[in-house]
């Protein structure tokens, strides 16, 4: 067992004898206990407050989303690996006890299910980019969504999950609105994860595209810095677990759902989000199992 | 067009106009806009409120759920046209390949893809039953959960989403104790709605099992007595809709996951839930599309 493994292992089972999280048979998948979910509450909260003087437009998208626009966005392309496809059964009756039968045998199913109009959500901020379509108001404008986030890498390392919680702000406008944007956020990011006294630092980052061609893409995405991540060290500190992450699109939503300037020229998106569980669990190995005992200073901004 | 299918859609375009939800192009799955949302959360508040004395632990589990206990709770046995399966694609370079350049011929591409160990949370109450297994304490345990939850039966018509929140309250003990707390809380939820001056009322329900074989099921569970339901009219007066239900699974759970009272009997369970974005239509369609308009004792329960 090397040190990793041993880290994994030792927080996780502190987790669950914390009744912090429950867990469920699936990697990836635990439930979380009223104490985590308090704490991720709580800095969801602190983010909102944070963000109050921008006047964020605020809405609630379902965790699944049209097929086609994850087709249209690509994702197919770049990260087919991570993509949850939701497929249901629209058989007869004659068809219904087939499967019935199959599922008491032990036996596959579901090559008796038929692809439906909708995937799982795999970005939160993905359903905001349609409804941008056509001339944006001068100065752009400022989304934030919450989502559950569905990405298909089973792990048993607890921040490494199949499905999570993203607080995300979305700026839409001319580029130099969005880098200005976003340039701000990096900063707010660290001074408010820095408040927390959880030790982290930023970095330019890439997506997991997928495969060799991925590879050049991912390296392109560095030198061309459009991605930087917050990384605070939760499993080791040889490999800091991103909690934050700032992802500058340019003009690849806008292109493909028609996004313009309120001089017609071509917006640029950009967009923001907060791990939510990441954050949670990078609280609790930083400060200790039982928020009670943190630190003053700390409790005072999660619990004002 | 009769008057159901005018009332659907002269519902719906008043949702759109008034900004409170936002068309996605799926059936089922449209966006919740800020005013939606702020009414949704302070009635599942004072749901909460309400609910307190009663001291049910809070857990939290994504909407998604190992594929394993959907079969084991029978739930493709008796709604496989509801169901949500997930796929992922686990091929080679050259699959990916091959996936992409279907996408962009317009092809289906969803036969790449193989199942998953999850599936989509069809009733917010199911990843509970597990956590109770073995020998509960005396007086049995009670458990509230929120979560999203799918069924697949995409509609136009605003009340029926394809994936919702459900606020559930899961009681497990001894039959007596089940049967007890349901019939409180359904006393309790009458008035609790009624206090909003919700013109609704409670009746035996069935749940849509599937097929010729389903039919005869649900006559069983109305003759039984096991589900009721408080409905209320929002889409249509001859067809009010279901905004909470309540269902006593006697052992049917305690069964297959082995959950037993302190001195050894099997256990019974029952559980109750209040459907979210309905209980919000409801509201809606009783009070009118803005919120700062509804009548004061109405405003002062929600917004205390």
């Amino acid at each position: 067992m090397d040190i990793r493994t041993y880290e994994i292992h030792g927080f996780t089972e502190a987790l669950i004898e914390n009744g912090l999280i429950v867990p469920t048979g699936i990697a990836g998948a635990y439930g979380r206990g009223p104490v985590f979910e308090d704490i991720l509450r709580r800095f969801d909260d602190l983010v909102t407050r944070t963000a109050a003087p921008d006047n964020a437009q605020e809405l609630m998208f379902p965790p699944i989303l049209a097929r086609a626009l994850i087709e249209k966005v690509g994702y197919m392309d770049n990260f087919p690996q991570l993509a949850g496809s939701v497929h249901s059964f629209r058989g007869s009756d004659q068809q219904a006890r087939e499967l019935s039968a199959r599922v008491h045998a032990g036996e596959r199913w579901e090559d008796l299910l038929a692809p439906t109009d909708v995937m799982l959500t795999p970005a939160a901020c993905y359903p905001v980019y349609p409804t941008f379509s056509g001339l944006l108001p001068a100065g752009g404008r400022l989304v934030t969504v919450m989502n559950w986030v569905f990405r298909h890498e089973p792990s048993d390392e607890p921040t490494r999950l199949q499905h999570f919680r993203m607080r995300e702000y979305i700026r839409v406008g001319r580029p130099d609105e969005v880098v200005a944007w976003r340039d701000a956020w990096l900063q707010r990011g660290l001074e408010l994860l820095r408040g927390l006294q959880l030790p982290v630092d930023s970095d330019v980052a890439s997506d997991p595209f997928f495969g060799r061609a991925g590879r050049m893409m991912a390296a392109n995405q560095v030198d061309q810095r459009l991605k930087f991540e917050i990384l605070c060290p939760v499993i080791s500190r040889e490999k800091p677990t991103a909690i934050c992450s700032f992802n500058w699109h340019q003009d690849h939503f806008s292109g493909k759902f028609g996004i313009l300037n309120a001089d017609s020229s071509v917006a640029h998106t950009a967009c923001l989000g907060f791990g939510l569980e990441r954050v949670t669990l990078a609280l609790i190995k930083t400060h200790g199992y039982d928020p009670a005992d943190w630190p003053q200073t700390v409790r005072a901004q999660l619990w004002p």
